[in-house]
C-alpha cells in the first residue's frame, strides 16, 4: 500500500470524484491546495483553512529550506505540526524557485546551482537533495525535482529539458528513503504534443505514487495550456492521483476537472486577494474601485463566508486603501472560501453525473458580472 | 438618563467594578479598549474581538474624517455598523492627531489649523467641528476637543493650555446636538499638581457624561504619570465614568485600576505585537530573538488563547522573520487576550475584595520572567 493513494468513487465523462488517502487524513477530490510558501497560507490561520474545508495545503521546499531550515522543521516534528495544521501537506521540490527567484543559477546534469535570494550564499539543489529536504519537511506528498521548461522554448530545448527531468526523476526515486511519504513525478514537454507524449511515457514508466503535469501556466497562451493539460492527463494512469500544477482561475479549474485532474494548487486566490481582487460567483470584483465607496453589498451576494456576512464593499474598500491587514484577511478568506465551494460543488456535480451542466452554469454566472465590473473571468 | 452611564457594583479600596451602560450594550468595568485607528483593530476581525470579551473599542476621529470621511460613515449607519462590530465605540476628538501627525499645524482660540498628513490639504478642527465629526461617526462616547499639553511644558504654558481646554470644553457641550451619544470632558494640567486640580475643577464643573485624564503618557517619567493620574482621579466624580487616556502597560493598568479608573485605551498590545513583542504572565517576550528558534513552548504557558494553543515560539519566530501576516495576527490576538484576561481578573478581584493581593501577585509573576528574557515589565 503506497503512502498516498486515490479511491475513485464516481466518474462523469472524464471527470472523477474520490478520496485521496494520506498519512494526515483523507482529502476529498478533486481538491485545491492553497499555497503556504513559508509554512503559512498568507493572512490565514490554520484552523480557518480547516474550517473552510481545506484538508491539504502546499508549501515551498525552497523557501523553507532557506528559512527556517528543513532540519529545524524535522526536529520540531515536521511541517504540518510546525504549522499547527490538522491536515496533509504537499511540498514542491524547490526547483522552480531555485530557477526563478535565486540569482546566478545554472543547470547541469547534476542539479541546479544557485545563490540564495536571501543572502547570496552559494547552494546546489540536486534530485537527491530535493528529496532529502522534503523528507526532513515530512510532507505527505513530495515532488520530484524537475527542470520546469520555460516558455517559450524551442523544440530542441524543450526536449533536452524533459530528458533531464526524466533522469532526475529516476534519481529522486532512488534517493527516497522514507516510505511514509509519497513521491510524485512531473511531466514536462512545453507546448509540443509529441514531447508531452514522450515525457508522459517516460515519467509514468517509473514507480511514482502520483503524477503531475508541470510546465504550464508559465506564460503560454490559455488555449495551449488547456490543450496540453488535456493531452497530458489522458496519458496519466487512472489508478493514481493526477495533479495539474500551478493552475489556475476558477474557469481553468472547471475545465481541468472536466479533463480528469484530481489535484490543483495556485497562488491566484491568495495573491489576488492581497492585491484587492475578489473572485465571486459573478466574476472578479476589484475592491479598490471608487464605485464601491458607498456600496453596502457584500463582495458576493451568493456567498455566506464570514467576510461576506460581516463586511460591506464600502468597508472593505476603505480597509484596502488604509492598508489594513484586515483587508488582506477578508479578501483571502473570501477567495479561499469561494475556491473551496467551487470544488465542493464540482464534486457533488460529478457524483450526480451533472458535471457538464454545472460547469456551463458556473461559467455563465461568472461571465454575467463581467460587463458591469469591466473585468475578465 | 444620560446616553452612557456607569453602575458601580462593588469597590475595594479606591478600585471599583461595575457596568458601563451604552447605546450599543453593557460593558463590564474596569474596561480596556483596543485601538482601531481606521475603524479596524489592526490585524483583528471584529468577531475575534467580541470573542475575547471586548465590548468596546476606540477609533480615531482624525483618521476616519480624512479617510473614508465622517459623512460616508454616517450614510452607512455609523461606525459600529460600518466596522461590523457588535459593541460600543468611543472616538477621540482628533485633536491629538491633528497636532502630532499633521503638518504646519497651529493652535488658536478658534481651534487647530493643520494640513492633512495624507494630501496636505488645509483643514481646521474646531471644538464644534470635532463634535460634528463624532456625531457623524455615531460613536457611543465622543471626546471633547482638548489641547493635549506636550511634555515638557513650563507652568505658564501648561496653564494656558488647560484654560484653552476648558473654553473648548464649553463650546463642545454647546455644539452637541445628538442626545444618543455621550460626551466626555478631558482634564489637563501636565505634571503640576495645582494645575491638575484647577483643570479638574473646571472640567468637572461642566455637564459631561464622563471624565477623562488626558495629557499623560506623553513622555513624562513613569512616577509623574502615576502621581498625576492618582491626583486627578481623586477629583473626578465617583458617579460618572473615569477614563485614563492612552495608558498603558499591564503594570500601569493594575496601578490605575487601584486608583479608581474605569476605562483605558492603549496601542501597546496591538503595536508591540506587530513589532514582535508579546505580553505574557511572565513579562514581555521578544519573539525575534534567536533563543526561540527551536522553542516548542507557546508564547505564554499560562495562556489558553488560540495562538498559544496552536503555535510554538519557534513557528511564531519563523513567521515574524518571514514577514507573514499570521505573525502579526497571532501576537496581536495573544496580547489582546492577555489584556482582556487581566481586566477580567481585576474585576473579579475587586468584586471579591482581594484586589491588593491580586495586583501584588500579577506584578510578581510579570517580574519573574524579567531576568530570563532581559526585558522590562
Amino acid at each position: 500500500m503506497p503512502p498516498v493513494s486515490i479511491r475513485i468513487e464516481a466518474t462523469d465523462g472524464d471527470a472523477r470524484v474520490g478520496r485521496l488517502l494520506t498519512p494526515h487524513g483523507v482529502v476529498p477530490t478533486p481538491l485545491f491546495m492553497p499555497v503556504g510558501t513559508y509554512g503559512a497560507v498568507k493572512a490565514m490561520a490554520p484552523d480557518e483553512l480547516s474550517g473552510m474545508g481545506y484538508r491539504m495545503v502546499l508549501a515551498n521546499a525552497y523557501h523553507l529550506a532557506l528559512r527556517p531550515g528543513a532540519r529545524l522543521i524535522e526536529e520540531l516534528g515536521g511541517l504540518a505540526r510546525f504549522m499547527g495544521f490538522d491536515g496533509a501537506v504537499l511540498t514542491d521540490s524547490g526547483g522552480f524557485q531555485a530557477m526563478s527567484l535565486a540569482r546566478l543559477n545554472s543547470i547541469t546534469d547534476d542539479g541546479i546551482r544557485f545563490r540564495s535570494h536571501l543572502d547570496g550564499s552559494p547552494l546546489m539543489l540536486t534530485p537527491e537533495g530535493a528529496v532529502e529536504i522534503q523528507q526532513q519537511l515530512g510532507s505527505d506528498v513530495m515532488m520530484a525535482l524537475d527542470d520546469c521548461t520555460p516558455y517559450p522554448a524551442d523544440h530542441g530545448r524543450a526536449r533536452a529539458s524533459l530528458e533531464l527531468t526524466a533522469r532526475w526523476a529516476e534519481r529522486c526515486l532512488r534517493a527516497r528513503q522514507n516510505t511514509d511519504q509519497a513521491l510524485f513525478g512531473i511531466v514536462q514537454g512545453s507546448v509540443y504534443a509529441d514531447l508531452r507524449r514522450l515525457s508522459a511515457s517516460q515519467i509514468t514508466g517509473l514507480d511514482f505514487d502520483g503524477f503531475a503535469t508541470g510546465g504550464l501556466s508559465v506564460g503560454e497562451p490559455k488555449a495551449a495550456m488547456r490543450e496540453m493539460a488535456a493531452l497530458t492527463v489522458s496519458m496519466l494512469p487512472a489508478s493514481k492521483p493526477r495533479y495539474l500544477m500551478g493552475v489556475g482561475t476558477p474557469a481553468d479549474l472547471i475545465a481541468a476537472i472536466g479533463m480528469g485532474y484530481d489535484m490543483f494548487d495556485c497562488v491566484l486566490p491568495t495573491r489576488n486577494a492581497r492585491n484587492g481582487t475578489a473572485f465571486t460567483s459573478a466574476g472578479r470584483v476589484s475592491i479598490k474601485q471608487a464605485v464601491h465607496a458607498r456600496d453596502e453589498r457584500p463582495l458576493d451576494e451568493r456567498c455566506d463566508c464570514r467576510p461576506c456576512t460581516s463586511f460591506s464593499r464600502a468597508y472593505l474598500r476603505h480597509l484596502y486603501h488604509a492598508g489594513e491587514i484586515l483587508a488582506a484577511r477578508a479578501l483571502t478568506e473570501h477567495n479561499l472560501y469561494y475556491y473551496s465551494r467551487l470544488m465542493r460543488e464540482a464534486r457533488a456535480a460529478i457524483a450526480s453525473r451533472t458535471y457538464r451542466a454545472f460547469a456551463a452554469h458556473a461559467l455563465e454566472l461568472m461571465a454575467s458580472g463581467r460587463e458591469e465590473q469591466g473585468d475578465h473571468v
